[in-house]
This record gives structure tokens, sequence and C-alpha cells, in this order.
């Protein structure tokens, strides 16, 4: 029994408040599903989205997936115009993917109140559209719009969407609750009775769950218990209003409790950092307390189990956190910050199992860092740095030191923006000044930086910023709250590493990123 | 049939990682909660924490609930003691609640391993605490912990516990997913197993779920469709781990999926008000996407759709945002169009409809914007501004014109760093220079900004800076990248309201969005 776990977070996941990708933001989180082994990533709306259109082209030369299948997303033709003549179907095909699925309205009401077209005339629509497709060697799946809604309402005309869909050559007809107001016993009950109508097997059937009635997952869950086999959600949920079903809980939902597998072996254990780095790339704050995924999923506060915890763990968690790469933490005690910072070392190949008194000073330090907004998930640079200090051999030598910095903004009479930077540092014994120009403040002071060290460090020609990551840390008091800045560095040989710097000051913040980056970078190029 | 709507916010919500109310808090949560329309608020446990023997206290004078009756938590007495002589059992009778609630363990490995007593000790224990406290007066409820991993692993004897406290007098036997890993048919065919098992109806039966699957809410609603009356949860679903079943979620599809009266008359409006109340005290940030209460929740974002909301906002939203106190709002985007840029003025009390050219400019300059990487959706006020500048009466004119501005920060020898900066300005005819510091350079232009400003606009003393988001929009060309400020100030008066600026310096895109939310604010001000 073979499944089909289906991505939209690039497509429906995109509609969250407040998201919004770039290109490269899509093509990153791509590969990051694609390492979680989901089987189908729906890119986006080519055509209708510009950066979608763009999406898929350099996706093609771009995107090396190992188990993912690229998936174009579209609407039906137009009403009243012969399928070969929209655009909108057209762009479908120039994205060149594998497979294309179809949104088609399996409501009545919305077929003739928003599309303002005839029940006839839809079912022609996804009868032409999925046909045609077909006939240009696509697989096509079909999104039932408000499918549950509709069939509430009209189950006779929702079942003859579905069933022309599938007629039509559709490979999976989806069942998508839009407004997401269902619960578990009313999907189950319509899936029985839509197969019973049609005499379909729900193995040609697919579900997408919206979560407003907070049972999203648990409605996948239901669906996929009725015998459907294709399923969509997004990673973390995201998604319109309160989200899309969190595809990381309905995989090990099904994995761990159903024991159905869903995904290739090895990639369950992928969940947790494949959910922190989208968050990351979404610029979202992971949420603390998602299940299976968040800091605090197996977290146990002491009270009223926490002595017997330690008698047997298994007994207080519902499955073994390390199956989804999460670990259990009990709270108020050091054991745990010292076992996820010796386990991050020896990620980094630094073994402190032979140095207790080491592993004692760095979990302190790193505590006082993180108490004071300092975050090292993303930062392995960093934390290798900070290790590396406490160890005898002492961390990378700074390729300087600073004296002082300047950074200037002005914005002058004639509206043109100028950012101006100064240092004044140390290399080798000689006291170097150096003056660049940046498009902005941090931009300027980088340049500087390089400038004054790239006589002595040329190799820091190869080095380019590739991505910087700006979070306020405390919201609530506005500007003066603390910034927390990443960054990511990488070289000419395709290496990078990401740096964290915090501090009032958002430019000082970016100082200390950057420096790290400098030396990590210096660093490792020697070697 | 009448149902137990029992509320734990204040009891095992409060295990929330990060979470701790004071006295006063506790007191002002079980206000809102008896506002809400709960049945039973469960205090806390007196004798085992100081705080919640002082709530109890002070709630005989302090608390006047029209609703809710007040719920002491404990324990059963402890092995090989008689329950006359156990002071936690004594601490349950002092806090002089009409009902008690105890916690008994349903699972024999829990039994033997972290209460390390026998079977049978264990039953006696739940036979005479029960027993006892009815003899005294109380309502006796009995929680019974890891009840469904218990009776997986050994049904007969999690079934003799739960026997055992009803015939001792137990008015209800909650059974709870204490590890939370449950799946909704999997507490559907348990709970179907122990009634038949036991010949009780369902309706002695209560429901606890922890929500690690992400399926609290859908478990206990399948629980009461499977004839169980009481149901415990938590405001917002804050609990250890991932939380509690969330009871507003909970208590909404009850009562608007299922038809069941829950909740006295007029309470569930209160939901919205109430959730984001107790999230203030919790000193939690409301969630945006938390099903039925969130800002989010019927928020929508896709042109596709807003076109159709137009025409009929039922066909779109799962239930009538008003029903739960919530409303709709309509976010601008990228993909929007005419209709949610129309949708959105009228929201802003800007009737668009009698204009087409006007609302086709808009539509154009908010396209093109929003292809710059400028973003509306969050920024009502910049985009208020935006639609008024395109109204025959235009917009609110500028408080000032920018001659220019600098800003500097510096990083000195002594390592301190400071910033600095000078708008020159004209107001009101006059030129005006200003200087002032801040702890980062946005700060300090804004209040730069303000001391210019001030003596001729004083009601800027009101104004404050209540949140600031940065997002670099093209992550891929590092600090190169387009740089979107999101921007949210307050006046005294309780409103806020949120403004974009969007430039590749940061600098610069605060200032767009700093005198955007100066215009807006002094406008409004002056209204």
């Amino acid at each position: 029994m073979t499944f089909q776990v289906y991505d939209t977070t690039l497509r429906d996941g995109a509609q969250r408040e407040g998201l919004s990708y770039s290109v490269v933001d899509k093509l990153a989180v791509a590969r990051l599903l694609d390492e979680f082994g989901v089987g189908f990533i729906e890119g986006g709306w080519p055509g209708a989205v510009p950066k979608d259109t763009e999406f898929f082209r350099r996706a093609r030369t771009e995107l090396d997936l190992r188990h993912a299948l690229l998936v174009a997303f579209g609407a039906t033709r137009r009403a009243g115009v012969a399928v070969t003549g929209d655009p909108q179907v057209r762009a479908l095909l120039d994205a060149e993917t594998p497979a294309v699925t179809l949104v088609a309205k399996a409501d009545l009401r919305h077929v003739e109140r928003a599309l303002r077209t005839t029940g006839a005339e839809n079912l022609a629509m996804v009868q032409d559209t999925v046909a045609y497709l077909v006939a240009e060697g696509r697989r096509v799946f079909v999104d039932g719009e408000h499918f549950f809604d509709g069939y509430r309402q009209d189950p006779a005309y929702a079942a003859a969407v579905v069933e022309t869909a599938l007629a039509a050559g559709a490979e999976v007809m989806v069942l998508c609750d839009t407004n997401g107001g269902m619960l578990p016993s009313q999907v189950t009950a319509a899936i029985t009775d839509l197969t019973a109508r049609l005499g379909v097997g729900p193995e040609r059937l697919g579900i997408h769950c919206q979560n407003d009635t907070a049972c999203a997952v648990a409605n996948t869950v239901a669906a996929v218990e009725a015998g459907v086999r294709h399923f969509q959600g997004t990673a973390n949920g995201y998604g319109e209003r309160p989200g899309n079903a969190d595809l990381f809980a309905v995989v090990a939902n099904l994995q761990l409790k159903l024991g159905l597998p869903v995904l290739p072996a090895g990639c369950l254990e992928q969940m947790v950092r494949v959910s922190h780095a989208i968050a990351e790339i979404a610029n979202i704050a992971p949420d603390t307390h998602q299940a299976y995924v968040g800091a605090a999923a197996f977290a146990h506060k002491a009270g009223l189990h926490a002595s017997a915890i330690k008698v047997d763990p298994l007994l207080y968690n519902h499955v073994d956190p390390s199956v989804v790469g999460n670990d259990m933490r009990i709270l108020v005690t050091e054991m745990a910050g010292r076992a996820s910072v010796e386990l991050k070392s020896r990620e980094l190949g630094l073994d402190l199992a032979g140095h207790p008194e080491t592993l004692s000073r760095v979990t302190r330090r790193v505590k006082e860092l993180e108490a004071g907004g300092w975050s090292f998930e993303a930062a392995d640079a960093s934390f290798e740095l900070l290790v590396r200090s406490e160890l005898p051999e002492g961390a990378p030598a700074r390729p300087f030191a600073l004296e002082s910095y300047r950074v200037l903004v002005e914005h002058r009479e004639d509206g043109s923006v100028m950012s101006e930077a100064t240092v004044k540092i140390r290399v080798r014994g000689e006291r170097v000044i150096a003056t660049a120009e940046g498009n902005g403040p941090v931009n300027a002071l980088d340049e500087a930086l390089r400038v004054g060290l790239v006589r002595h460090y040329p190799e820091l020609r190869e080095f380019e910023l590739a991505d910087y990551k700006v979070r306020i840390l405390d919201g609530s008091s506005g500007t003066d709250a603390v910034t927390r800045v990443l960054l990511e560095t990488a070289d000419g040989a395709g290496r990078d590493w990401t740096t964290v710097g915090v501090h009032p000051n958002v430019v000082e913040a970016s100082w200390h990123a950057l420096v790290d980056a400098m030396t990590y970078g210096l660093a490792r190029a020697r070697v």
C-alpha cells in the first residue's frame, strides 16, 4: 500500500498572513521538503503569480530532487473558452512539471455565484482540462474546492464533479475542506457515502483540510483511515486563516500511531530539522509547543510526575522523541542542557564526553547567552567558536582586533540615500583604517572590513554574504527590543556557515555576526 | 441533555513552559472563565502549591461567580495511610469548594513504578478517598491518569479503577490521555469498549486530552460524540508540552458544528474577548492563527476568493465570525485584485464602489508596490494613506517636509556603542534641525523626529512604538536585499496602527514607516 504525501507549503501554505517567500526561499524550502521525503511538492501557480513562473523555470536547472516530484497548480479552463486557447492552462504546460493539480469547484453555489457559470459548463471545464493535460502527458490531480460544503448542500452535483474528473483521466480527486469547517466523524461519513454512491474506491480520492475547527490533522488522519491514500498538508501547518493540516503531525501520526509507512526510510528523523529550517526561511519563530517538533513537545515541567520520569522515560512520552529528531527535556534541571550541548558538539566533531568540566562551562555559557536572546540552533559556526574557546587548544584566533567603527547613513537633500562605514582595526600588528560605502549600514560595514582585511587575507574575496535575517526579540518594547541577527556566509567552494549576533543596536548585533563569520571562514580556509 | 464544561487553565494549563500566574492573575482568569460560561473552574492544588491554597482562601470572598463552580484538585490518599490522616486530603476540604477532583493512577505500570505500591492498594486509595470526600458533602470527580495507555496495556485493571471510583460515589470518572498520544478513532473505540465491559453509561465518564498528536480538540469532540458529557480543556489550549485541548475550539465545535448547547445563552460571543484577555494575563502573545479566536481566523488573502467573498461572505466562512465575537478581515496581497482592494477599503470606511477609476489606480499602485516588496496586508494605516491619496479629497497632509537626515552609529574604543540622528525638516514653514540619541539607528531617528515635531504637534508625546519588524526580502543577495519594515504605533487611548516601509537600506525603510506612522496618527488625533 503506497501513499502520496503531497506538500503544498509553497502554494496554499504561502497564503498565510504575513508570509512572503522569494524565489530563492521557495527553492530552499523545496530542497528541505525533499529531504523530508515527501512525494509531491506543489510549487505554485505559474501564469497567475510571476514569482511562481520563475520558480518553475529555475527549478528545472537548480533543483535536484531525490524523493519528490514537482507539481504545478492551476485552474480548469475559463468558462466559454476552448482549453487550447486558455493562457492559464498553457502556463501549466510551460512549467514542465511531471504532474499538475487543477482546482475545480465542487460546490454548485460557488459555480453559480463566484464562477458565474452553469453546473454543466463547470463539468465541461473539468472534463476538457483534465483530458487535455493527460493527453499532454501530465499526471493530473484535481482539487475539489469546497467539496465537503458542496456535498452537504447538493451531493449529486459534488459527486458529478468527482465522477467527471476521474472519468476524464484524473489520477486522484482531492476532496477539499476549503473553509475548514469539518469534524473527523463528518469527513468519514462523507467519504463513505461518496464511495458508495459512485462505486469508486477511496484510493482514487485525496484529502486537503484547513484548520478552522482545530481538527485539520485529525480530519486528514480520519480520511486515511477511511481508505484515502493521497493527503495534502503544509510544513508546520502554515496556511490561510488558522492554516492547513500540519504535514509533520499528519505523517508522524500515520507512521507512529497507525503503523503506515508513508515516508521513505530515514526521513522521519529529519522532521525537527526540516521544520525549524523552513520556519527560519519563512522568518516565523518556530512554535515551541508544536506537536512532535516543538522545543517543548517532550519537555516535562517539574511537578506531579517529574520524579518518576527518570525511572522510565517512555512511560511519560507518547513516542520516543528521537524518532522524529527531537529530544526530551526535563525543565529546571541542568541535565538536558548538558545533553544537548554534548550532542550538538558531537555533530560538529567535538567530543566533550571526555571533558565533563568543559561541558559544564560551555553549557553555562550557552544558558547565559540564550537568556540574553542568543540562539545557536541555526548558528553552528558561532556555536563551534564558543565551544572551541573552552577547549584546551582554544578557539581560532580572531583575524584582527577592533579599535572602533563608525557607520553613517545619510538621506540627502536630493533624495539620495548613502551609507558609509569606517573601521579602525589592528591586523597582524599593523593598524588599518578602511572606509567603504554600501547600500545599507551593515553592507557598508561588511565592505569596509573586507577592504581592511583583504591584503592580509586574500581568501576573503571568496566569501559572500548569502543570507541576512533580523528578528526583534521583544517586540513589545518596539525598537528598544534586543535584535538578533543571523548571517549566512558562503565561500567559493559551495560551503556555507551561519553566525549569530545579539544587541539592542542592529548594527552592533550585525557586527558580532560579521566578525564570527570572518573568523570561522578564515580558520576553515586554512584547514 | 446537560454538559459539564470543565476548565483546568489554572491547574493543568499552568504547567505550560514559561507560564506563571500570581494569585491576582488566577482570580482575574477565573472571572473571565465565568463570563465565558464554563460550569467548573479547577483552581489549583491546595496544600501542594502554596499559591493555590491562597487562591482558594481569597476566592471565597473575592470571587462572585455566576455560572461556574470552583473545584479543588488533589490526589487520592497516600499509600498505607488512613485517608483521615492525610494532610493533602485535609487541604482539599479546607479549600471549601463544592467539588473536588482527585487524580488516580489508571495505568498499573505507573502504580507500580512511580507510585511504588500495589494495584490493590491503589484501588483502596481511590475507594477510601472518594467515599470520604463524598461523605464530607463534596461532589467528586476522578481524573484517571494515563487511562488510555493503561487501558491498552491492561484493560482489566484500568476498568477496575473506573468501576471503583464510580462505586465509591464519584459523580464522573474522567478518562485522561495524559501523554497525549491518542487519535480520535482510538478514543471512540476505547470508550465504546469500556462502557460495554462495565455496563456503565458514557454519561458517567469524562474526557481530558493533551495535544501531543495535534488531535486534542478532535479527541475531545470524539468522546462527546461517544456519549461523554463532561469534558476538560484549557483557555487557548495552554498546557504542558504541546498543551491541552483548547476549550474555546472544543466548545465552538460542539455548539456550532454539532448543535449541542454546552454554554449558557450569550456566552459564546464572549470567546474572542475572553481568549485575548487571558492571553494578556498569561503574558503570551495571542495566536493570530488560532481557530475561531485568532485575528487571522477569518482573514482572507487570495484574490481568487476575494472577488466572490463580496458576493456572499458566508460561502467563504465556515461560521459567521460574529457568533464567536470575531470578525472578517480581507488581506491585500500580490495575489489579490480589485475586489479585495475594494473590500479592504470598505473595511476602512472608504467606499470605492462609486469610483471605478480610483479603484483601478489604487489596485495598480498596490500591485506595483508589492512587486517591489511592499506588503499592505498587515499595514492598514499605510494602505489607508495610499487609498486616500487617490481620492478627490486627497490624503492627510504630511506634518512636515524632509530636507535631509543623518544617522551615525559608533563603536568606540572603550567598547561603548552610540547611535545619534539629526533631521533637517520644514514644519509649517519653519526650518527645524533636531538631533537625538537612541539605542539603535532607527530609535535615534524616531527620537530626533519627535524632538523636531513635538512643539508643533504636542499629541506626538502620546505616540509610542509598540512593535518593529524587519524582513529581508531576497535572502539570496544578503544585505544587498530589499528590507521591509513593519512599524506598529500606539497612542495613549489604546488605539494602534501599523505602517510599512521598503528600501534596500533598513534605515530608509524604517524612515518611510515612521513618516507614515506620524502622518496617520496625527490626522487621526485631529478627527
